[in-house]
């Protein structure tokens, strides 16, 4: 039984019985189906599966699905309408979906065509968390690739670079090693302004004594992404951001000291906050502690105050604190990290010692 | 007044009185308000406007809504059911949005909170359609940055590089030509098997003589898309191959010439497939004609047998006719066009001439 007809085989075992099954988002698609094109719909009911795409991809498709080891037959259609009609001809009555993953127009065609859809979120959004051998390995791969690229990236570092170049190499370095992309718009973020905000896009701004400098770089490999975060300062840091750096590497340490099987994810947030609080800084904090990492870049569980989930093994979280003010700059670390039962493996390796450039 | 503030006037002006409206799609709220965060929703009733995003991007939202002249109140708020809730605060009764752009989830959470969506899908969709001289101005600049990386790609061509070589290099070089990144997965297809996949993926494949090489490429510039396809040989393509390029090629200046202000998109495509039709090769085209280009690689119109739309003065579109078949390989021809009264004006400027690389 190949891994495509055993994952959907439990995702629809989830479902109330007989329930058909309608995939749309693209990660879902691929977890279960192995298809990555831009373009595709899995159904399945019972063990008939049918994957439905344009033609554009349906060589692709064949191969694809072939390869992930899901028995499934491949239709064509072109416009959303067309998908619709694809599915009520197979399907009858109710179709599982993830309410998320659908938009309210697709949800009124199916509901005209007389397959209303019915919301099975959490089965859907949560079948993916827990990641086998193969996902881990793949996961690993990519967070080596992000390390190794902001070492290189890092050593060659001479002063003077624009925040753009540093991101140019570090996406062309990671693509030379192995990624088939970056894992998402890599942060390069330096001085008084552009590192004092957590999700900046880099500029022409050219790195300079006394900056702050976040890179937040991962690598995309396989559809899988990962995920990192270091500070680095231009020069000597001022004492302020020398503070700044020891609080949040305490935060860390103790987010991830919180990680382990069966810690609900409110605990993890709640282990950095403490420490931000206890030093009086908790309001240069203007984000969430960390979320699941896999073919998404965020996704389920996300660590925050009002977080409900509960950790589980095999899942790969990031744990990202971070100190940000107008002005200062600031400061974050993030690592990916795989829950274990005892705690957590951490899978970038890059050094967080504070690292001060020529 | 601001071309944010401008913008949004006319888009509230196109609704039923006193309605209310959200924007939640990215580049509806990066068109309206210059906001390129990756979470952010804008609300207007009447004069007021409020940009609703998280603590990530409290910062540059100010920025960048002051940058494009758009006066809003920025908001924070975390989840989406806490930006919901913002919303609600703010206008009363029904709220405009676009069917498509907001989740089924969503509008359970709108109807939920008193503020039940109304599906303007045509007005907001068709608003970014038509594009003003700036956004013009830089359609061509990121054109042009992607013409002049294939043709140093082109140039350096030496002959057994793998398609994902050719990816890379494309991509850093338009990265070092200024542009923020490519426009889509950079598609870069070779040989019997590849090339005959519309929208392939490079892969570790080595370029051979015979190949036929499809290179689509576009760079991304300050949130807009180019997007160009060119079909090179490597060595002397075979006969079957050179005539499958000559009648692409024909059929390609067909679409071109059909484009005009007033034209059904229909037409466009119609003046393609007939090429196919009389060469006999109909049943090797798969895909549609083109598409809309602007903040969004594919937007309104599409075309295709079923295009309702008319095109306009001022619309920025594909035209991409391609032949493909397993076992020879494949040729696409596209070009990016700018509508005008009379014609178009091709904006993308790598020649077309059937090339044969060393």
């Amino acid at each position: 039984m190949g891994i495509g007809n055993e994952r959907l085989s439990r995702l629809v075992e989830a479902l109330p019985d007989d329930r058909a099954l309608l995939l749309t988002d693209r990660s879902d698609v691929r977890w279960a189906s192995g298809f990555a094109g831009s373009n595709g719909w899995l159904v399945a009911r019972g063990n008939d599966r049918w994957l439905i795409t344009d033609g554009r991809y349906l060589e692709q498709a064949a191969h694809q699905t072939n390869t992930h080891g899901l028995d499934c037959e491949i239709i064509e259609a072109r416009t959303q309408n067309q998908m619709v009609q694809e599915v009520a001809a197979r399907i009858s009555g109710r179709v599982a979906v993830r309410g998320s993953a659908i938009s309210w127009s697709l949800h009124d065609e199916l509901v005209s065509a007389g397959r209303p859809p019915e919301d099975h979120e959490p089965v859907v959004a949560n079948c993916r968390r827990r990641k086998d051998e193969a996902e881990i390995v793949t996961i690993s791969r990519a967070a080596a690739i992000a390390d190794r690229a902001l070492s290189e990236v890092i050593d060659s570092f001479r002063g003077g670079e624009r925040e753009r170049d540093l991101r140019d190499e570090l996406e062309y370095r990671m693509r030379k090693l192995g990624a088939d992309g970056p894992s998402y718009e890599t942060i390069v973020a330096s001085g008084p302004t552009n590192a004092a905000r957590p999700h900046h896009q880099p500029t022409d701004r050219r790195l300079e004594s006394g900056d702050s400098l976040i890179i937040d770089v991962g690598a995309l490999v396989e559809g899988y992404h990962s995920d990192m975060t270091r500070t680095f300062f231009v020069g000597a840091p001022s004492s302020e951001l020398t503070e700044i750096y020891r609080i949040v590497e305490e935060a860390q340490l103790a987010g991830l000291a919180a990680v382990r099987a069966g810690v609900a994810g409110v605990d993890v947030d709640t282990a950095c906050r403490r420490v931000f609080e206890e030093a009086g800084r908790l309001d240069l904090y203007p984000h969430g502690t960390g979320h699941g990492v896999g073919l998404d870049i965020h996704e389920e569980p996300f660590f925050g105050p009002r977080c409900q989930s509960t950790l589980g093994v095999g899942e790969v979280v990031t744990v990202e604190p971070g100190l940000y003010r107008g002005g200062l700059g600031g400061v974050r670390i993030e690592d990916l990290v795989l829950v274990t039962e005892d705690g957590c493996q951490i899978l970038t390796k890059y050094p967080k010692d504070l690292r001060c450039l020529p």
